[in-house]
């Protein structure tokens, strides 16, 4: 319900973002950025609508032009107190008028321009027609690494907030699960999580037994048992910046089965983290983890992406995927998590986030990483 | 963190809905509907996914076919146990395959769509140019009222959000204004929403003294003061239906003035619910409240339109604003929310979300509207 981010920015740290933003820009070839309520509008200004509505808010980053920020008048007074407003010119409209006439003055009308991802389509599709002469990329495929490499002091709030997920986890093995529903110890997590300092929680899976064969399953209902493999895979944002980590625990002694599919997803993991480098292509950290899944004869059972970039979102640019040639880069910042997913029996799944250091990579998350027995 | 919405609905409800929607759509010459996470999903699914990412969730109605809920394969058991997947096609795609390909395999290359508001520009972007023979338009411009008339549950659940806002501000009356942060009053206020069974709390404004001025002023650390006219504006959702009533309050005695600029308020938010009734443009309620306010000399104060539509959202169409010209039809919902804006003084804003009935209007919100005086 605040109208401003809290990660404790200065305004001079937005306008050097803006200034890079706009010179990537002229680089790809673009007329400009247009920059709506969510991540990007967060790093680039420090502002967050409290909602996003039908009623156009969006920055225009143009090269060589000064920052404009177009709002509604009714929130113009809360976008004038963000960290980041200082520079920006704040165009405001009055319900009535039309927005999309203000936001087409600014913009060359037969330029390219890059938008953010999450733009509503609403919105696009009232420009495209206002300047039909205009072309649009989105923003993760114009210019995919705008917030992917992050400066000192956002690797510092990925630590902490890594930290914070790493201090929840070891309360959390501690914790009773067998005859508890996973939703109880879905809320544990999440108490946690807010405990060691977040402000919001993303999510808090907690997938036991054969609900943990399922990567996406959140929580539910159903009672924990005795001799469950449980995966927990959670986070949030802690001080504007995001933490994701996942273990799997053991309800009692596991099974030899059990204990080898857990070592191999380990492995994998650790291949995955040492696969991290400068100069090395995103793909190679997934192409590693799958290497021993695939070699182990389970590679049908690691159903998704190695991982995914993190920062002001939990879920962003670069993607450690097969395809992604782009290079690792200090201070890209994703996580390393292949999972083995058995159907209707169990799954494992181990998640860190790293950091690119100048020589290699750097876990924010540091808990054992040794298949762990609950109660 | 529920892949389901509350509200008490039977696959037979969801799949009416999408038939009227199909129909629609072909009764404005489109080929087709693409429905992206959020409202019209819960509308006319029953599905929320947990978080909205890159990764594509779509929707796709068209005339005379069956409906395909297009979904990331991680998250396709989630889809499929939502309240209304009954009778949908479940089209799930991995990581590494193009889920708009697939999508595209589903539309008329030569058709004209219409997508959800809030679908995100990086997917329409992708349609695009997968189908560049394809039109596209807004749901708001094709099919503005697809939500707007409420069956008779949705109007039950809407009148009871709206009684527990009304409970909430029977309690909220009665609470120490003066002396404590505009942040404390919305903390309680957030409580007694969530006490009275509101499942997601939207906003709670406490715009105080000269916060009151600024219609989207949130929440601030300011300490009331005796002698502040104090705006409250507040909802959410219940059973997945929403609340969102105003009542100014004073602390202490007010002056002759403010007494009058709230009687001029109350006057014509009397005078917008008069204004409605089935066949009626919506426009003639934002004329209606507007002309009192005008009369009396205070027209440049009233600064935004007169109310809005209410349903599985706080926010929606139809809007009551000079030139909607549609008419209301019973089992419409929306607010009726004149204001008066003194910048550096003090503001005033009464609302009620009315329902339009066979011959005229009911008021889904009713406690006093005559001025509140607390502590």
């Amino acid at each position: 319900m605040t109208g401003t981010a809290p990660a404790p920015f200065a305004a001079d740290d937005y306008r050097a973002r803006r200034e890079r933003a706009a010179l990537a820009a002229a680089g790809a070839g673009l007329a400009g950025l247009l920059v709506a309520p969510g991540p990007d509008m967060v790093w680039l200004t420090g502002y967050a609508p409290t909602a996003e509505t039908e009623r156009l808010t969006l920055l225009v980053l143009t090269p060589g032009g000064a920052p404009v920020l177009v709002v509604p008048a009714l929130e113009a007074p809360d976008a004038a107190r963000a960290a980041g407003a200082p520079g920006l010119t704040v165009r405001d409209w009055t319900d009535g008028t039309d927005p999309y006439a203000a936001t087409a003055a600014l913009l060359d009308p037969d330029g390219r321009f890059g938008i953010s991802d999450n733009a509503w389509s609403m919105h696009l599709l009232a420009l495209q027609k206002a300047l039909p002469g205009t072309a649009y990329a989105s923003l993760t495929d114009a210019l995919p690494m705008l917030r992917a490499v992050k400066d000192p002091a956002e690797v510092a709030l990925l630590a902490a907030a890594g930290a914070a997920a790493d201090a929840a986890f070891e309360e959390i093995r501690t914790v009773r699960f067998g005859g508890r529903r996973e939703s109880e110890v879905a809320a544990d997590l999440a108490a946690l999580l807010r405990r060691f300092g977040h402000s919001q929680v993303d999510f808090t899976i907690v997938a036991s037994g054969p609900n943990g064969a399922n990567p996406h399953h959140e929580v539910g209902d159903r009672l924990i048992q005795p001799g469950d493999m449980v995966v927990l895979d959670f986070g949030g944002l802690r001080d504007g910046y995001g933490s994701d980590t996942s273990r799997t625990v053991h309800v009692g002694e596991p099974t030899d089965e059990e204990r080898r599919v857990h070592d191999l997803v380990r492995e994998a993991q650790e291949a995955g983290f040492r696969a991290v480098r400068p100069g090395a292509a995103c793909q190679e950290v997934d192409r590693a983890a799958r290497a021993v899944i695939t070699a182990a004869g389970y590679g049908e059972h690691f159903i998704h992406r190695t991982g995914h970039g993190i920062g002001v979102t939990t879920h962003e640019p670069p993607y450690m995927i097969e395809g992604e040639e782009r290079p690792m880069v200090p201070g890209m910042c994703f996580s390393v998590e292949p999972g083995v997913y058995l159907p209707g029996r169990f799954g494992v799944r181990i998640e860190d986030i790293v950091t690119v250091t100048g020589d290699g990579g750097r876990r924010l998350n540091d808990t054992t990483r040794e298949l762990v027995v609950v109660d």
